[in-house]
């Protein structure tokens, strides 16, 4: 077993860097904060006897060697970058839950065949550089990596300059070939868990993702002497598209989502009618068919509602994730591992997009979820308890050692 | 007949003061651009031998004495303050218009019974400073005069102080009982007189109008990981609203209103579901029964729609103003004005608030509508053409003629 009182520390330690007022953390991507934490990460592995090796994008990897060297290794982690109002699990959970595996072999001789690593893979949160789960991305191919170095944040700096500013430009090549397994330990940012009084949520794959700017064009005027018969206003699309996306999403239960998470006015003022509305689109699925099906449906919602309401509309694709099923060896590790640890555990679907899913197009995935409360996440109220996310470590330390070997 | 050039002159020099690269005017109320557009309306007035008083709340009477000089006077204006991205036309319109009529009356040495004046309103548009209409609402005892002197900007700047520093803060006590009639010529700002291939719109009264904020409130969660039995997406219950607002005036034909111009979605980021959505309801209509009505209608939409979707809804009212129905006299001497001359004219209903509306409840008054390009105003590509400004002058002459008598 894990040491629970030792994972808990060295989350709180960890969420120390970047706290906000309000409980949560604020340590985005490549800032000095993100180092910070980054050194601290690197000092803990080494003081465990990891070699650490840091690739082009700025992953970082902690290897505790294997009785045999040449071995693939069996791989744990996630990121520990922060949404801007984000919380102390979300990433930090699966790459010291990995910390805690080796600590705990460690501290009991234990020695496996396989190595065991964990990874810290940079930029997941995207949120001051786009795209998330930048560095599995560039690690996996997925991304292309000059692509990635050359995007900029708000203020115009490169991800390539922001990483020589903290000194995580790596030159480690670490192939893909080196990895045996992948293991990810996440809050499952969901109520599900909870809901259902679970401790464990045995990931069984991820919803694939398609993402779309929507802009609807009408004519804006004045409120008050614009006739309605004479409107084109561009928010009765807007609204009746948001409702058709739901709809879209409703019709494919359980795996279906449709949001609309954002959407702007223009000109936004309380007697003009608005000539023109941008709004997002977010569709998801696990059953590539379902999600092919779901955009088709939302093409011609897009096509009738902008017709019959005067409009243009421009439907732009801004992110394409395909659905993930997770590893079946894997996941039946997690799956024992829960059943011999008596957690209660059941089967479950990652809604979100997690560096597991890119790492999965490369090598044998699979993820652990544990419950947070109020299934609430990217928020500083973001909680979890330490029963839970030991009962989660634990799991993880059963999963990676039924692929690594005593 | 008033000379169209010399209106046309006349505007086309007040438009240089804020002049906008797109051709619009940016002079909002109470700036230093607003105090060069009030200098400069007033030395045209001295010139033509007016007498100039400024009352409390800024608002600038210039006054062409009469034969029987204890008469009320015949009153014509507007306002010379805009929109950020405003026009050339709109309130100046009727303001210089005022003027042209007097400089008519001296070109050709015509003496009137009642005396003639012209104003210019202090911030109509209000939006710097709400509300819009400030100075006739103060004039007219519908608006507190402290409490206007108190309202601030963005910057925290008072009415007061404003007026102090453009040093428009008069001391003349003008009381509403000199006005006899007030006539305010002004562009549609609708689109039916082009519609409809009429120069000149009698307008008859005013829609009233009942402005709200509507805040629906859910819980705000992750896009991918929450199913969509388990969501209180506020943006669902905004959207319905928005067509309900839009039905409710609909069903109301031809003198309804209903226009959702403003929508915020909390956080607004595109995978996460809306916690919250703050949004703006313009509900109008001529008559106060039908008004009311809409209102119960819009009161029991919130209530329906918000229970349906878990939300907690909040309405509150931010702007009141009654159906207008213009005096008969002055309306008859508009429509009689454009018989008169021959100019093609139908009754109208303003859509949009004026000032005459607050001066119609203590003076008899009426409008005098001419057609803008597409119906457009409260923006920089606002246009109409010299010939039906210079019909619109004319209507107003004769009409104003009608009541001061020669
Ligand atoms: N885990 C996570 O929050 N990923 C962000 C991308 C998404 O799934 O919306
Ligand atoms: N004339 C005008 O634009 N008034 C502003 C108030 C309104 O009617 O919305």
């Amino acid at each position: 077993r894990t040491d629970g009182d030792r994972l808990w520390t060295a989350l709180m330690d960890l969420a120390k860097l970047g706290a906000t007022p309000k409980g949560g953390v604020n340590r985005q991507a490549l800032t000095d904060l993100d180092r910070q934490a980054r050194d601290l990460f690197i000092e803990w592995c080494r003081a465990e006897g990891c070699s650490v090796r840091i690739d082009v994008i700025g992953n970082i990897f902690a290897r505790r060697q294997g009785r045999d060297p040449d071995r693939p290794a069996v791989l744990a982690g996630s990121h520990i970058d922060t949404q801007p109002t984000g919380g102390k699990y979300d990433g930090c959970f699966g790459v010291l839950a990995g910390l805690e595996v080796i600590r705990t072999l460690n501290q009991h001789g234990v020695e496996t065949r396989a190595p065991i690593e964990v990874v810290a893979w940079t930029n997941e949160e995207g949120c001051r550089f786009p795209p998330c789960m930048m560095g599995s991305g560039v690690f996996t191919g997925q991304l292309g990596l000059e692509a990635m170095l050359a995007r900029t944040d708000d203020e115009g700096v490169t991800v390539g300059d922001a990483l020589d500013a903290i000194g995580y430009r790596g030159r480690d090549a670490i192939a893909t070939s080196e990895i045996e397994a992948y293991f990810e330990a996440h809050i499952e940012q969901g109520p599900i868990l909870e809901d259902t009084g679970n401790t464990i949520g045995v990931v069984i794959g991820a919803l694939g993702q398609k993402w779309f700017d929507l802009t609807l064009t009408g004519v804006e005027a004045h409120a008050g002497p614009t006739p309605m018969a004479l409107r084109k206003d561009a928010l009765m699309g807007a609204a009746e598209m948001a409702l058709a996306v739901n709809r879209i999403a409703n019709a494919r239960q359980p795996h279906g989502r449709g949001t609309v998470g954002s959407m702007k006015l223009h000109p936004g003022s309380r007697n003009v009618i608005p000539g023109q509305v941008t709004m997002s689109v977010d569709l998801r699925h696990l059953e590539p068919e379902a999600l092919d099906a779901m955009v088709e449906e939302l093409d011609a919602a897009v096509d009738e509602i902008s017709a019959r309401h005067g409009l243009t509309a421009e439907l732009t694709p801004t992110a394409d994730f395909a659905p993930e099923h997770f590893d079946e060896t894997c996941v039946s590790a997690v799956r024992e591992a829960s059943r011999q640890l008596a957690c209660s555990c059941m089967d479950i679907v990652s809604g979100a997009g997690h560096d597991a899913i890119f790492v999965g197009r490369v090598a044998p995935s699979a993820m652990i979820f544990v419950p947070c409360e109020n299934g609430i996440s990217h928020n500083e109220s973001e909680n979890a308890t330490p029963e839970d996310l030991h009962s989660g470590c634990n799991v993880l330390l059963h999963a990676m050692l039924k692929i690594a070997e005593i």
